[in-house]
């Protein structure tokens, strides 16, 4: 695959940048000003945070860096929406987003014009063509969010008794539940990072060989339906099938099920951004954690892959998956059920689920930081996660790649994440 | 004084209910749908969330119980706007009333017309002229949310950096001190508690009486210039000024001011609803918790006075001030210093800020709840709160009594609470 | 009666001293340095604390302060052993008072054993005739570190699944269940506090008269049977029937039944200092705390009593009851059915279980603590806390006094605590 | 190196089960009842606890499971002592191991004399020859303990204002700091895990390939000295040299230095198990968190070595260095300088500090764990740890391995931990 595609044909940064930041303002646009304000959980922030914080990236490292003479929107703003950048200067404690009611939704709108009409100025100017490579991370930066304000408004919709949909659509009947097939993969010395085609976060790089075993991969994600009978099986109410800190979590926290999936006298219905819908067995499985995730490949006598052989097996697959959603804009994104047209070999690498693999968050060999503030992007948070690969549907088109290493905690279930299984191969067997 | 004055002249309960219910949406009109929204602390809730409470009073407690035929507005209404009432069901969590986007601010203003609606007919119609007593209390109930709904946005509009104002206002210049006085009060029999002359809350009754110690109260408020001269002389570094848990609370809190005073270079500053000002010394401090005012008390050779002495003292007194700020529907209120017209004897007893008094919250000898589900008005807090008196610049017009107990938890500051310094008089002396 | 019996016929205070000062080491004779050296939640201190503690005290107040040229035992004990005093400087944070492996309870034997000397000998040469007042403060003071230090162990031993007894006895078969009468008790102006004719703590001052109006009085305790009953008919499930703060304590606690009852095949055990036996329905029901003895008072159509009820009543009666257990010293305390020759009125006023009030813990008017460091004894603790009258089977021989004033936070349950009910009377009836 | 290497000449299991069985109650007989009773933390079990459970584990894998009609010695301590093992039931919660007076430390040592006499008798008959496996195991769990018994004591004694000392002894002078050096490793395939050759844990296999690249590796560890000189460049306030979860720890901790130093007017000094000295700058760096190592290492302008650069960098090394500690028994054991006679390569790779690497704990390419109950003793342990290599100087002889890995979560610097550096090797240079 080519790394890092264009959003459209488009091939100049200004043309780009208008795109990506259209987006953002397009998820926002079906959030009443309520909607935007508010935060459920330390974790989560609120919309129209996401929309400030990503302006205040240009603004920062763009134009107060690289524009000769930029005087800041709002002086204020940069302890405001600076988010983990302890180079930059002190910050609003981030579990307290929720509690700003202004800049309200309307003076974030402003924020984002003014920083869009000064940005795009300068990119036309060519102003910024020796930090073009800065402009791309921040478009890549907001990118990321527009996927966390999906995951965001998702859980902030979710905590709410009326259980109201950012989009009404009807997510159509449920499918059969397709038969899993497994892929042989022939251990060695394979390569895997960034190749260095196009863009990519400094956590991919340096590409470097790693030597796998053989293995076997499985040609398509777990499902509802497999997921359904891990918990008719006594799936959360099992300690053996668990890692010790994963069973902790379970009973501190009452699991019986993914995230978003609600008890109801028939089975079990989901909260999803269209609004609540029974499970619908035959799409994968999300919203659920590391811990989850490991624990029911326990239970199915497999394990979970590494993320180098989810990359190896991936390397040379299209990103964008054929039947890509179009509606992605305008519709609550949602999982769909493998597709007959999926030509594999690994089905549903993209646009999905995130899968979580057994590698924790490190760096690679030979791993350093980019220089500056923006060192902070990634390298500080190699500790306590787990990689997660492929892409969900609510990546944004064009942010997907085969070597992209997203992250989260092992309890985390709000992101779109699911799994695929990995088994290995008996040495001995012939 | 007499009890319970009308909010105006008007005579008639539908029109009451009228200028009550205006009264809640001009208080809330500088309020965007952000402002309306989010929680700050558990004890804040939102004003979206008073307006519709105060609505839900109405529903729950006249139209579904003594209108036939009456249709709930939106039956998950219940779930999310019962704020205590055991008796009426399961409710939505209290320190997750900010989780809450929906019902929007807009959907909560229909909802208030809806009810308003068949309130007013209803009234109208005579038929709740037998429950008429249950429509007083819930335009009471609202007129204690209207206070609630000031104290809580001033908490919300407080933890912004950017510290906005609820309405902007010049204070005006900073006041001389005004000197001190003491009032001698003899001891005895006297008599507290409702007259029954008009409405009051059940936790006023029985009126009962008591035996009072010969005493002296303070003619007027403590002022922040006082308050600074207890700073200035380390009154919060001192535990010998403190009750026990009051200093654990210092301690923990980080205390070191009033609630909303903040440290500027040439002194303190003071987040009030018109924005920052520089503390007048003139002026009554505001926001200080029992655990303070008890502190204040200590430090100046004196006590905080019991509500019966306090209560016994304004007997006959006028419950409005003279000079009551006619601003108060448009304007943030703010407490100030003592008028030269105030005729006394106990000047700043009402419409200044709330005093603390030494008296733990009881009951009173022979007390009973009222009957039903609004028998948990009171009763039920009877337990770890202790009572203030008078009324704050931010009490509603008419709803101030001279035997109206208010009561917070010792630590709380974030109400309009001030204090009034008590002493003993030595029965030795000649 | 008289408050504050000598001990024995002993009149000398040196005597006096060691008889205290004996009954403590006695206590903690059956107690090997395991059971001495643990804390099983904050408001429990080691039994080896309580000795040195208790010494600490003598040491500090008299021997430091009135003994020239003592040096003390270790320099280190100040800080190890101060309780709460903050006059007297830094001290070990409470909650890890069961950290301290060292001084060993050999130490702390001999530790005890050096103050007793030097004590003892200031105490003969007549050197602390000065201060006895404070010698006698110290025997007090260590009468009540007592009880505490039963109350203490009974808790460390409870939570151990091996339920090991402090002494093994045999309670005895259950007894009958006592009819309840009520006393009528007339209102009127009645005196209440030390009388002065014996020692008394500071918050039993000043005398003086108080206001009562008529009531009723339950001539017994409440028992385990009728706290069955009241557990049978939902008493812990209704929360109509409890303070709002209280309600959320039985949910946050999972409280079912009193402290130390056990749920078993066929009803329900108690954890006593003798081991564990079932519930004996005749006996005053015990560890319940003031949100419990509230919400039975309530069950049962009545009320708990105000403190000054209970010490009006109690005025002329006898503190110690005429069947004192003799075997105190070396028996595990617990509480005893009502005796035929309990002569009354207020039966079981003293010696089994206290009593938990309506009255929240305030000073009484004109309250002044001690001066000095030992001022901080009583006055700072007057918030938060509700008054118990009476005594218990853990409260030391001579240490009860009708006008003592007893004092724990609403949700304490690990104090020997029980409840007599109390009564209105309606003044309209003939 | 041969793994696993006897205890002693001792070739037979009962001699090597009574050596190991003594080491215990040697290393428990310098501390009183009080000390081997309390828990300080979570992470911390009582020294008779220590003694019980290894006694469980030999009770409940071989006698119960393996010896025909054998009765537990006490049918409770199944409850007690069971430390985390799901498949064998309930269990006492952790952090109230502390809570446990009883059984006290004489009923322990009886509870390890009955075991230890059917043990052996057992052993000496060949009735567990089958399982002698199982036996070697218990004896590695018990050497665990050891490590983990003088850790906890450390932590219990550590708390105490006293101060008090393990085991009284003089750590000797300062010496000089020795200077480093780097040996350059080549990258390439290398074997890694369990040769098969004697005893390992099931974590330490499948042995398998892994691909190095090139790197370097400090010659020593880490010295105080070194530390000293991080501290005075700001290495405790400078975010930038911090992961982003190491960082929140420095502040919610308020670390300034490593566990057990102590600031002294002249500067640092430890606190040891043989009591409080002078922090000295040649001894290796002991008691600092993953997070610290980490800190320092990108200070250093370096990295920590990966776990499979560190195994096959001591490769074929003696594990037992030349000059170990002949005083481990009786002697607090305390990490020494850098040795002359220590021939390295990899100086100081055993019996000084545990090495922190840059490896989460995983399991290796096709790891299972081993079956039944006591397949939870490592495995269930793989998240959220980190790999620690070598041993310290409160290994127990015989414990260490090349192939051995330890593991404790990063914030965790209880345990014996320090450092050695490691480095990447520009490709790029000649």
């Amino acid at each position: 695959m080519t790394s890092s595609p264009p959003l459209t044909a488009a091939t100049d940064l200004t043309l780009r940048y208008r795109e990506v930041r259209n987006l953002t303002e397009a998820l926002a646009a079906p959030l009443g000003p309520e909607d935007q304000t508010v935060q459920t959980m330390p974790d989560v922030s609120p919309t129209k945070w996401h929309r400030a914080h990503t302006t205040w990236f240009f603004e920062t490292f763009l134009l107060e860096a690289h524009v000769a003479g930029y005087e800041p929107f709002d002086p204020a703003y940069g302890y405001l929406f600076n988010s983990y950048y302890e180079a930059v200067g002190a910050r609003h404690p981030r579990a307290e987003r929720g509690h700003l009611t202004r800049p309200t939704v309307a003076d974030v709108a402003a924020y984002r014009r003014a920083v869009d009409g000064v940005m795009t100025a300068a990119l036309d100017s060519g102003a910024l063509d020796r930090v073009a490579d800065l402009v791309v991370l921040g478009l890549h930066h907001e990118q990321q969010h527009q996927e966390l304000l999906l995951m965001d408004i998702k859980h902030v919709l979710s905590v709410n008794p009326l259980r109201p949909a950012y989009v009404e659509r009807d997510l159509g009947p449920a499918g059969p539940v397709p038969p899993l097939g497994w892929i042989d993969r022939p251990g060695g010395v394979t390569t895997v990072g960034d190749p260095g085609a196009g863009f990519a976060f400094d956590n991919e790089r340096p590409r470097h060989d790693v030597l796998l075993a053989p293995h076997r991969l499985a040609d398509r994600l777990v499902t509802n339906g497999e997921w359904l009978a891990f918990i008719d099986d006594g799936g959360y109410r099992r300690p053996e099938l668990w890692l010790s800190d994963g069973w902790a979590t379970v009973g501190a926290q009452g699991w019986r099920a993914p995230l978003h999936w609600l008890p109801v006298d028939d089975g079990w219905h989901e909260h999803t951004l269209s609004g609540t819908a029974p499970v619908d067995p035959a799409r994968p499985v999300v919203h659920v954690s590391h811990y989850e995730a490991d624990a029911y490949a326990r239970w199915a006598g497999a394990r979970l892959p590494t993320e180098q052989e989810w990359e190896a097996a991936v390397a040379g697959s299209p990103a964008a998956p054929p039947s890509f959603d179009p509606r992605f804009v305008t519709a609550g994104p949602h999982p769909r059920p493998v597709a007959d047209d999926d030509p594999g070999p690994l089905r549903q690498a993209f646009g999905e689920v995130w899968q979580w693999t057994s590698s924790p968050y490190v760096g690679y060999p030979g791993f350093h930081p980019a220089a500056g503030a923006v060192g902070e992007y990634n390298g500080k948070f190699m500790s306590g996660q787990m990689v997660l690969r492929g892409s969900s549907c609510a990546t944004p088109p064009g942010h997907a790649r085969s070597t992209y290493r997203n992250f989260f905690p092992p309890a985390a279930r709000w992101a779109f994440s699911g799994l695929r299984l990995a088994a290995d191969v008996d040495p001995a067997a012939p």
